[in-house]
């Protein structure tokens, strides 16, 4: 391709925003646009200062052989707080009360506009770390689950309530569901994830985490290891979780009158201060 | 923001692609650069320019008071060909087939990478026409669903087989499912879909078409409309399907020995070309 400068800037940007998290190597981009290796250099630390003006990610240049360079699309930390006002604003409408004291939640569960906010910001935890596969339990949590393994570049693996055929051989491991304390069975396709992987669990919500705990059984059980859990809203029942390393970005308190509210969970900053 | 030229196009081209087809008045460029409305024009063509030859989708411009720019983003047909190539061989493969002479897709179904490009087949149908939601039925097509959504950028509606808590109200309508063609039900949240909403239906696997069928008749007991019904996978059966109209992108039919085999579904071009 014959492009000048500006072109190129305006293409590099492009490609590197539609693969978050992806390396590109230097000659990805040689061989495209038939530029020299100094050419390229310079097109991406404009690209960079974009980018950074924009307060839209970062580009992160990897040394070494299997070097490049490759985009972290995250969110400016007004950005985020932006957010999480609204999340919480939104779930504090008395209007979303539901039979049996619950929130409902599914409009902004299944909104690809706040999914991807979200799972920029879980992405943003892990995107210096070394993630294979975002790992949920069906329904609820998929969509949100699946923006996640898009923001990092890597593929996804459900666990399911029922063994269903169309999964092949399955690992199935009981687990105490927190929110009935009842016992019940997860199922997972055996071939959905490799040996030795590092998982990152995402679901939308956490309670007794006895969910979250029977998925890192399951982990264990693929020969695989748990990197972290997100969980977008958590329930402060008073009780230990039975999991005690996660992120969540909106905790629930119930009043004494049992009334629910939802509030930020200002963990987020510090996290994303350490990130 | 003090952008130059190159710095701007470099902007917009982020701003457009990481939000597909959403309208952008040029009045929010003109603001964000504090530039003049003539050298946003000129950046925007300069900005179609590389997206054209890059052959990455396409930048169209709605005229009128609800106007501006959009990006529908696309995938060249040679890109679509090599796609649908990749899949059918993938699915071909003997090491997938499992009990029940099913073909194991899991690792297709939930790998972004694949859906971003199947869901941009899926929302190219549709680009412009006018869809309000994408709704599909848990479990296996829900990855595919939400990438879809996003890139028309509309939520998702998800119907369920049981009638769950967190859902508040639901309507649920029975249907025949095609695969055991026993009587089943599904329910979907009445909140999930606003009355009068024109409905994409997507799902990863058509069979007898009566699942379809069944989300078909939910979306009327909605007041809304079906406007399509998209399909990763079709199975011809010999046998008239329940719906008739709809796209798929893989037949797969059984040889005479009972061996299932994928073939890419050739309507997928002539599709294109209507669009």
């Amino acid at each position: 391709m014959n492009f000048n400068r500006k072109e190129r800037i305006g293409a590099i940007t492009k490609i590197l925003a539609d693969h978050p998290n992806k390396i590109f190597k230097l000659n990805y981009f040689t061989e495209l646009f038939d530029s020299a290796k100094s050419s390229i250099s310079e097109d991406i630390d404009i690209v960079k200062g974009i980018i950074d003006s924009l307060k839209m990610g970062e580009i992160i240049t990897i040394v070494g052989a299997s070097g490049g360079v490759k985009y972290i699309p995250h969110l400016h930390v007004d950005e985020i707080r932006a957010l999480l006002e609204d999340l919480v604003n939104k779930l504090n409408e008395p209007s979303r009360v539901i039979p049996g004291d619950l929130i409902y939640a599914l409009d902004i569960l299944y909104d690809p506009k706040y999914l991807k906010k979200i799972a920029k910001i879980f992405s943003l935890y892990y995107a210096k770390e070394s993630i294979d596969y975002v790992m949920t339990i069906e329904t609820k949590g998929i969509p949100l689950a699946t923006m996640t393994a898009e923001a990092l570049n890597v593929p996804l693996a459900i666990a399911r309530d029922e063994n269903k055929v169309t999964e092949g051989a399955t690992i199935g491991i009981n687990y105490a569901s927190g929110s009935t304390g009842r016992l019940r069975t997860m199922y997972v396709s055996k071939k959905s994830i490799k040996d030795y992987s590092n998982i990152l669990i995402v679901d939308d919500f956490l309670r007794g985490g006895g969910t979250a705990k029977g998925m890192g059984d399951l982990v264990v059980e693929l020969k695989s290891k748990v990197i972290g859990m997100c969980f977008l809203t958590e329930i402060d029942t008073g009780k230990e979780k039975m999991i005690s390393d996660y992120n969540s970005l909106v905790k629930i308190t119930k009043t004494e009158e049992g009334k629910s509210i939802a509030r930020i969970n200002n963990d987020v900053f510090t996290q994303l201060e350490t990130n």
